[in-house]
């Protein structure tokens, strides 16, 4: 029997030591810490990596300070539109959500799909009539209301601009994501996200796309991304980790800095990823700034980090 | 200069010859050769792959014997959702859309979500609001309208069930896709669908996911697939030919029958593809009794094909 491992994050971006109060990092870390604790208790009992991982996002989906699930940023119709998939490494089966409104926790709602739908992909209206027929918990809108997040969406309201919650100081951030690697040595990935701010046209991002935002197979790696959206679904980038590590029996890590640093870089995208294995190896790997990030491998203390160094 | 290729598809399934008339066979003959010869005319004269995929494509849309276009079928609430795809594989950019309604054709809002905006990856109504910004070509509900869909939906419309349009003797079929390698050696993928009969919940398939249904890259293959939607995504089918043939150094061909007859198969896929690389190689590729699909060289014949063997 293996030793469990689990790894979190809360996005990627220009996030830099001078552009954070300690009481912000305080905030963060205990967020962090906090979700990956929620995780790696389900481990610890025997419990499934993918119930692992549902459940360490529920709580960064359930915490303001990250953009998914409550904390999640305004679109150019001032609403929270989110996107979430999760991905069980034994079965290779899948359910992801996109343009879902009203979800307290869109996670879950992935998870019915994989668990209890035909499908792996549901939209819109379609997949909220999904959750209200699987009893799914939902909020109204002051539920998702944040004063921050509508202070950002003022400021680019009637500027036609979107931006991602990257590259300005304080502000908070792109997306969220665990991975894990149960005791039964399975893997399973997730990721939640409340999407860009201002964002218009029903964009959807790499989050909920299966190969490129979250993939998990048993004989590879379980991934979870965060970034430059549009450059993840283009590099087909956590499939691609998949298949340097199958294909090139590249390791986890090699794979993961292969991806983020050399094939992402060189179509232009910025961000990071996190990533397991079946033999409960970990990979935190981002070519930008910072990335809140949080890993833990069986009963040792969690490390928790932001910055690059 | 190598001489150009190009091959295009119109579903794939339980195509067999006892279920087709002559009459049949020989609509299905023409909308073939109209398609390809479309596109292969782009081509002959040093037009790009990706003009010549979407010419084609948007030709096979505008045909009703083929569920894409004109040609869609009927969803849950009676209506035609429409989703496309389309990537070139010289800069690696690409553009998709979901859940469109009113198009006359999706594979051109594709284009222009890939050459005139900053996503990829745009659905539903913020999808039609952009095509209305981009001047797209729309139709009301009566260009959609078709007998056969409309007795095929209501069939099944009050079951909970769906179907893709498989399995059922004269009936028609999933998805249109088009592969071409140009005159430079330039090559390029689209795809397009008018989705499963009866489909419910905004379920999105393979045909507008990157990686899953269709991707392209110069340094490898450009695929468009078409079959069972869950399974092509759970199995990134598209990029998985792309890496076999990257990090295994595989043929086109080999690369296919890798991931069509072994692996899609393994978790229990059906359906086909049709790919090309940059040498102008083509690759018809498929697990189920029949595909509908045409395949040209130059200015040879096209060779045009429904059955096995």
């Amino acid at each position: 029997m293996t030793a469990y491992s689990i790894a979190i994050h809360g996005g990627a971006g220009t996030i830099q030591r001078k552009d954070l109060t300690k009481e912000k990092e305080a905030i963060y870390h205990r967020g962090l810490n906090d979700a990956i604790k929620t995780g790696a208790s389900i481990l610890e009992k025997g419990g499934s990596a993918t119930d692992a991982v549902e459940i360490a996002v529920a709580k960064l989906e359930d915490n303001p300070i990250f953009n998914a699930g409550k904390g999640s940023v305004f679109n150019a119709e001032g609403k929270h539109e989110m996107d979430a998939s999760i991905m069980d490494g034994v079965t290779l089966e899948a359910g992801a959500v996109t343009q879902v409104i009203g979800i307290r926790n869109p996670i879950e709602l992935a998870r019915l799909v994989m668990d209890k739908s035909d499908h792996v992909f549901l939209s819109g209206e379609g997949a909220i009539r999904f959750a209200e027929s699987m009893e799914c918990k939902m909020e109204d809108e002051a539920y998702f209301y944040d004063e921050l997040r509508y202070q950002q969406w003022i400021e680019i309201k009637d500027s036609g601009k979107f931006q991602l919650d990257h590259s300005v100081k304080d502000k908070k951030f792109g997306t969220v994501g665990a991975v894990a690697c149960d005791l039964q040595g399975n893997i399973a990935a997730a990721t939640s996200t409340g999407g860009m701010t201002n964002k218009r046209f029903g964009r959807i991002g790499d989050s909920p796309m299966i190969g490129c935002g979250n993939y998990a197979n048993n004989k590879t790696c379980a991934v979870s991304c965060t970034g430059s959206g549009e450059y993840f679904i283009r590099g087909v980038v956590a499939y691609d980790v998949s298949c340097l590590m199958e294909y090139k029996s590249m390791s986890l890590e090699d794979a993961c800095n292969e991806v983020i640093h050399r094939r992402l870089k060189e179509i232009g995208g910025d961000g990071g990823l996190i990533a397991v294995d079946a033999g409960g190896n970990i990979a935190l790997t981002f070519n930008t700034e910072g990335m809140y990030r949080a890993s833990q491998k069986g009963n040792e203390l969690p490390e928790i980090k932001i910055y690059k160094n």
